[in-house]
């Protein structure tokens, strides 16, 4: 998941449509097309309906020797925190190879692509999260453009404080019990909207 | 999955952006924005990219005592040919809710959404399919204003050669196998653009 300098992160893109991008009239409305059930920006001059809909995200959760591949983010959001090798599906890509292909360009890892762990709905953002366990066919591994760090650790080394995302600290707890249990079956959940700590928790972990 | 009558499907809008829908420039590139690694397209006047993603397609396979229930599509594509029921994951829902709307959309029936059964991606479409095993809580259903007919099938009944989508046909039969097998494990795959058939094979089949 890559941000540029002073722009939304990529991806973000689901915010209104003020202009039509086929005929550029500034004539959007955002109404229920017909035979449809929810409100569209629809261009009032050529008719053009501008679906917004969620966005997948494909990472791995690669090991090798009982250690767990990590990534020390050097972007933001959440710079200097830790995460799974992730990003956004492309088109034209399947979920396997865009795993494949997150791996490689944060990690700098070459990584056999096996089951679907978890697959997490991230509703209040309209992100889809899906996570495969992955081997890592050597230990060779290097920080790409987006991230500081990379390395492995053992279950107890895992950095639990400094996860950057929700998604990756439930998908890699969901993964440690899951080792003692003997099974990896495919976790589906979904992630609500963070409420706010009550003032008196704040920092309180 | 809804059509309109003379547009693209729903959801097939990833087509080249000729004005920027947020400035309304006609001034866009098609360009490896700073710090990414594929082209998009890029407004030479705000800066502004735009991003085109896979889009999730969402649906059930919901059974009734041995039996699997089946949509008669009302739309195009595939007007005339049986689906389950599934459609397009809309901002702000989880998989499992986008499951369960759509079955209630095309099918009238209320169903108990179950485990995520196929993950099968559309690389050549940029679609990624998911359908979950669901049952109906009780043997009610009424077609929908995209079907044109909604029935329970058992194995020996379904319309094999009468199924609209290759990701269906694939689900069903993957479904009858593990359901003889006794289990039903999480099904990752793809599915190619498909190839025409050589002449003398047209029909065949």
């Amino acid at each position: 998941m890559s941000v540029g300098v002073a722009r939304r992160p990529r991806g973000d893109d689901n915010h209104p449509v003020k202009f039509c991008s086929q005929c550029g009239s500034s004539q959007l409305d955002f109404r229920i097309p017909e035979g449809d059930s929810l409100p569209r920006f629809v261009c009032a001059d050529c008719g053009e309906i501008h679906y917004q809909n969620p966005k997948v995200v494909v990472g791995c959760l690669p090991t090798y020797d009982e250690r767990v591949l990590l990534c020390l983010r050097a972007i933001e959001p959440r710079k200097g925190l830790w995460t799974l090798p992730a990003g956004f599906l492309e088109n034209g890509e399947s979920v396997v190879a865009g795993a494949a292909r997150e791996t490689f360009e944060e990690a700098g890892a070459h990584v056999d692509v096996g089951e679907l762990y978890t697959l997490i709905s991230l509703p209040h953002i309209s992100q889809i999260y899906m996570v495969f366990r992955a081997s890592l066919r050597r230990p060779e591994f290097a920080p790409g453009p987006e991230s500081l760090d990379v390395r492995l650790f053992a279950e107890h080394e895992i950095p639990w404080e400094r996860i950057a995302f929700r998604t990756i600290g439930r998908t890699l707890r969901n993964y440690f019990l899951d080792r003692k249990l003997g099974g990896f079956p495919t976790r589906v959940s979904s992630l609500e909207r963070r409420m706010p700590a009550p003032p008196d928790l704040r920092g309180a972990g």
